[in-house]
This record gives structure tokens, C-alpha cells and sequence, in this order.
């Protein structure tokens, strides 16, 4: 029996005024969904506790049935991952932004979310070398990035270079313990950008951004240090196979980080005009036992603060996904966590779950797969408990006991 | 931001005949706290766990974000701190009725309740002296005081000299673990009791009492030994400021305990007849990020087996609460334990809870705040989830990842 385990990223919402004091998933017509709800099993998800407001990375690792308390390895590591980047043991790895700076002021975050080009810079900064540190370097999508440290004596514990605003310099790297090896890495951390700095400044490629008025990408700013954790594979834990479809390099990193096989799909972009159709085509034509499918376009509107936007695009997928009920014995959907598209911020809320199958593996329950009706379902559960319950689901797990 | 955490103390209860087989909480009319169920979010918590039958002070522990199985000091400790008393690291604190006895006999475990001259009677037993410890000693609220032992080789593992019922003398107070210090407080409190009884028996307080018909407070029952216990203060782990507005010297100490700010209310006297007003006046004047009000009495008409008395003041909380939907942007309601007002007594059951503020910040579901309705809420909690529920939505707490 084949799984496949949907994750419609900051699904979960509040209620707002532009809908009527519906949340995006309530005001949605989702005529495939409700179907699945009807003879399905749902309920209410924290994912990782009551309280606690998820990212992106520690949600999914309790997805995939982690506790990100023990396993969470730092962003950096699972951007490096899902950028194609090998990350050896004791390397560190951080997410970057290119950005653009007039003088030593940073006037934009993201150097105009434009990629062009940036393939062509990245190159030249990949293979950097600073006191016995290699710097390996990838661009990934729009202005994002991801950089591994690889050398002796390394750690994850220093600060970012992000002021997190323009109309400052970008922050020293600082080591955040008083630690010989956190110091070092900010050390070289700190002459690396220097170097950048050099190095892109008369780039050819930035000559060409800016002579078609695109803002410069002659800085970058780090971010999410991390490192390399060692966890069982989900494949082993299961006994299973399992792919990815994903557009984003966090998710795919992620998806990697435990033990994933991560599936290229053309067109999936981890933006909002990812191409739906091929991605559900991906998943249905996989063998795997699993397959985990992200979508990340309906976090994108709750933090561009578009409920409706975010309610069309639900209906988007309703529809697309049509062939993954007829495709899969069983089908988890669900968000990694709830993103208020009223603030456009990730909240602590809890969201809806909605598990589906043939009517011998599921219960139907009077439960919707929205945030109002969800409080009827049989299920109240937190992240880690999905996996378990799917694989008992496909007979992936054995009895507890006799 | 601010929160204000309304605890009315022993809320939940069990249905009873008196009430045609409603609740307290459920029978009340309460258009304050229904017209805040309706857009708020509400749900089912269990103070400490399934089947833990909460203690008040092990209960506010939880809803402050402690685990009491970690954090708990011992009763005495949180009753000293809420008398005013200063509990150094060693020092051994205990809870204290005065009482009645009859020759040997006790007659009266509350010397009528009447407090009638108790702090002169309190003023001459502070300072005693036994054996290098001395007593430290503050009447509270009727017959209740602190007692605070200071000196070295002290223990907490002693036990009562309460013998919970009246007809037959007071008991020994014994060592509970084979150790000299326990030995040693043991015998130090004995030979204390039976200097209170001597210094007690034809003290001129008691006399009068005696001439005005009240029971003479001619002994000490001592309870809950406990010792401080350094945590730290939830000041610190969230970065707030908090305040506390209570009656009761139980709820004093533990928020004391916790690092709050107690603030000082005419009027809030921990009973039945407490200056509900006054309460709601102090708490929407502070201006800290977080308030925490405590009413008492709920409890008191449980325990006194008087499920329409608890109805009648719920009706009142009610009505004195409003204030408090305009002045905080954030409220928690609801209690500490059931109380069962048929049993007269704490029960394990879980009790509903309430959270509510701006549509920004919450998020309405089916539920309503009372014991049956409560199960349609979203929320699944026990007491020590609270706590980051509240900070998360009004931004005091971080998100967990990127």
C-alpha cells in the first residue's frame, strides 16, 4: 500500500473580514477535499506543541516523525541539503540572501528578488578559500542561497549578518559562546564576506544587473547556522521507500536530512506559480511507499497578508489534486503549521487534519478538514504522531504487545 | 501587548441535582464571558494530567508554566512568601491554623475562624527561640498563619500535627525519613508547640476572646512543610513584567515564588466577600505585560457542598469582569481544579478554558466556557501549555526554527 503525505505549508489560518470572518481553508470550495473529509478521519494538529510557533524545518521534522528538540539541526544544514550541497560531518552550513549595499548601507535585503545572473556569481565564490576553509556555495531560487564552511575547527554557535532592515550596515558575524572554534568561524566568516564584498563589487555580472536596472547583488547576508545531525532514516525506521516533491530547497533538504529521495520535477518552483499538475503527476507516477508532496504557495499568501489569494489558490489545488485519491491507498493533508494571513506571521494555532483512505483503512467521523469543523474529528494529535499513524494505517508498523 | 490570566479558583464542577443537573458554571448567566466564548477560543484542560487531582498551589505552579512534579517547594513555602515572610535557602516554612484545645483535646481545628486579636497573639510567638532556631511568625487571613523555622540542620521531611478531625489531641510531629535533620526539626517543633501552649493558655487575648464567647486560639496546627526552591522567574523566561491580584496568601506566595509582582488591593480578601471591583480596578490599572488575578471563592462555595451559591457568584465574576475585555488585549479564563460542589472536594476532571482577544489574535471556534460545551473547543491542553499559548499570541515568545 502506497502513502502519500500532502503538506499545503502555513495551511492552517484565522478567520478574517475580507472573508467574511471565514479562514482561507472554510471560505475555499474545495469539492475534492470535502469529499475526502466526508469518509475520512480528521481532527486537530498541534504540530509541535500548544504554544510553541513552528518554523518551517522544525515543523516538517515532526511531520516526518521527529522530535525537533532532539533532531533539529540548525536551517543552514537543511538549505545546504536541498540546494544539492554535500555537507560533511563537521561542516557548517547557513542559508544566504544576496542582497545589495550603496556604500556600506544595505538598501536591499533581497537585491530586487531577481536571480539574474546569480548562477554566474555564485560560481566564482564557490571554491573560496580562507584560512584553511573552503567555502562551497549554491545558489538556489530568486535571491536565496546556501553556503557550506568546510575546515578544522567549526561551529555552528555564531550570530547572522542580517539587520533584518535596510538603511544599515550589515551586523558582524559574532561568536555567540565563548568558545575557540565559534570565534574562528566568525573570524573567517567576517574576511569571507569582506572578500565577497571585493570580489562583487565590479562583478561583470553586476555591471549587467544594474545597466537593466537591476539592483546589484554585491553582498550577502548569512543566516541559520547549522550542522550536520545524524538521525535513523525514515526508510529504516519503516522499513520503506520514500520520495519527495518539493519546490523549495528547504523542504527538499529537509525531505533529504531524513533519508528521502528527493524527485526532480520541472515547474515545481516553491513559489506561487509552482505548476500543481506536474507535481501531482510526480507523485502519482512514484513507487515509493511514501511519497511527501509540499506545496508552499499557501504560506506565501498568508505572509503576504492575501486571505483571498490564499483561498483561490486552495481551490487550485483542490482541483489538481483529484488523481492522488485514485492513486493512493491513503492520503495525509495537512499544513506544517498555521500562518496568520491577517498579521502574516506563523502563530501557534492548531490546524486541521484529514486522513483518507479506503473505507478499510479509515473511519469516517464527523469531523471537516477546517479549522471550525476540525473540533469534531476523532484525532488530537501533535506532528510526531502522523507518521505513526499512517504507517499502522499500510501496515508498516507491527503491534505493540500481543 | 497585555494579558490578563483570570484563575477563579476550583471554576470546574460536576453536574447536580440542584442545579437540574447543570453545572455551576453552566446554570450562570454570564453574557460577559458567552459574548467572549463566541469570538475567542476555548477548549479542555487538564491542570497537571489526567487523574492528578490538582492542588491549588501545585496547580497555579502548571498555569504559570511550571511542572510542579519539578518545581513544587511545598506548601508552607508559598503560604509564608504570601504572609509576607522572608524564606531564606534553608529555612524551613510551614502553613499554621490556630485552634482550640480542650485540656489535651482539640476541640475547634479553626478557633472558631474568628481572627479576633490573632495578630497580637502572632506578634508575641515571632521571634521565639528554641535550641539555635528561630521562629518566624505572621497570622494571615482568619485563622490561617506562617510559620518560617531559620537555623541549621533543618529538614522539611517531618510531618502534620493536624489530626484532621476533632475529639483526641493534637499529634507529635515526627521525623519522615531516618536523618538527623529531620530528627532535629521534629524535636525543634515540638518543643515549640508546647512553648506555644504555655505562652498561649492564659494569654490575655485569649481572655477576651473568651469573654466575647469565641473559641481561644490556644494551639498550633502546623501543615505542609516546605523550603525554597530557586526557578527561574517568569519575568525572566518570557522577558515581561507581571503582576499578581489576589486575596488568598497561597496565591500571593506562589506568584511571589515565580517572580511576580504582588500588588497590594483593598478589599481582596480572599473569601466570599471580596471587593470584586477593586480586583478588576487594580488589575486593568497595572501595566505589566501579563496580569494574574486570582478570585477565591468559587472554591469556598464548592467546598462548602453549595452549587447555587457558586452559581450566584460566577453571575457575579461575570458582571464585575467587564472592564477587562476593554482594557487587555489578551484574557485567560478559567480555574485552577474542579471543585466538585456535590463532593465538597478537588476531583481529578478537567475544566474548560478560555482565551480571547482581537480577531488578530484569535481564532473562533464551536466551543463555549462551561464543562459540556468546552469539548467543541480547539484546545487540548494540560495547565503548563498555557502559559506559551498566551506569550505566543502576544509576542513574547519566539518562534521555534525558521
Amino acid at each position: 500500500m502506497r502513502a502519500l503525505m500532502l503538506i499545503l505549508d502555513g495551511l492552517g489560518d484565522r478567520q478574517s473580514k475580507k472573508l467574511n470572518w471565514k479562514t482561507p481553508l472554510e471560505a475555499a470550495r474545495t469539492s475534492n477535499l470535502d469529499k475526502a473529509a466526508k469518509t475520512g478521519e480528521t481532527g486537530v494538529m498541534y504540530t509541535i506543541a500548544p504554544g510553541i510557533i513552528p518554523g518551517s524545518d522544525t515543523a516538517h521534522l515532526a511531520l516526518f516523525g521527529y522530535d525537533p528538540v532532539v533532531s533539529y539541526a540548525g536551517r543552514g544544514y537543511y538549505e545546504a541539503l536541498g540546494a544539492g550541497l554535500a555537507v560533511n560531518e563537521k561542516d557548517i552550513a547557513l542559508r544566504t540572501n544576496f542582497a545589495t549595499v550603496e556604500g556600506r548601507v544595505l538598501v536591499d535585503r533581497r537585491a530586487g528578488r531577481n536571480d539574474f545572473l546569480l548562477d554566474d556569481i555564485a560560481k566564482d565564490i564557490n571554491g573560496m578559500k580562507i584560512d584553511g576553509v573552503k567555502f562551497l556555495f549554491k545558489h538556489t531560487v530568486e535571491h536565496r542561497g546556501a553556503l557550506v564552511l568546510r575546515g578544522r575547527g567549526l561551529s555552528p554557535a555564531v550570530s547572522d549578518n542580517d539587520p533584518h532592515k535596510t538603511g544599515e550596515p550589515p551586523k558582524k558575524v559574532l561568536p555567540l559562546i565563548n568558545d575557540e572554534k565559534a570565534k574562528r568561524t566568525a573570524n573567517v566568516l567576517n574576511a569571507f564576506l569582506k572578500e565577497v564584498s571585493i570580489l562583487l563589487k565590479d562583478h561583470p555580472a553586476n555591471k549587467k544587473r544594474i545597466a537593466r536596472g537591476i539592483p546589484p547583488a554585491n553582498t550577502l547576508l548569512l543566516r541559520g547556522p547549522g550542522q550536520a545531525k545524524q538521525i535513523e532514516p525514515i526508510t529504516k525506521i519503516y522499513n520503506i521507500s520514500a520520495d519527495c516533491v518539493a519546490g523549495g530547497a528547504l523542504y527538499k533538504g529537509v525531505a533529504k536530512a531524513v533519508g528521502m529521495r528527493v524527485l526532480n520535477v520541472k515547474g515545481a518552483t516553491g513559489d506561487k506559480r509552482t505548476n500543481l499538475e506536474a507535481k501531482v503527476e510526480a507523485a502519482t507516477s512514484s513507487k515509493a511507499d511514501l511519497v511527501f508532496m509540499h506545496v508552499k504557495a499557501t504560506d506565501s499568501f498568508s505572509h503576504d497578508k492575501d486571505p483571498q489569494g490564499k483561498k483561490k489558490f486552495i481551490e487550485k489545488v483542490d482541483k489538481a489534486i483529484k488523481p492522488i485519491f485514485k492513486e493512493f491507498d491513503l492520503v495525509f493533508v495537512s499544513g506544517d503549521h498555521t500562518t496568520s494571513s491577517v498579521l502574516g506571521e506563523h502563530v501557534s494555532d492548531p490546524l486541521p487534519i484529514l486522513v483518507w483512505g479506503d473505507r478499510k483503512l479509515v473511519r469516517a467521523d464527523p469531523g471537516r478538514f477546517n479549522e471550525t469543523k476540525m473540533v469534531l474529528g476523532q484525532h488530537r494529535v501533535v506532528g510526531v504522531n502522523i507518521m505513526p499513524i499512517l504507517m499502522s494505517k499500510i501496515e508498516k508498523i507491527e503491534k505493540f504487545g500481543e
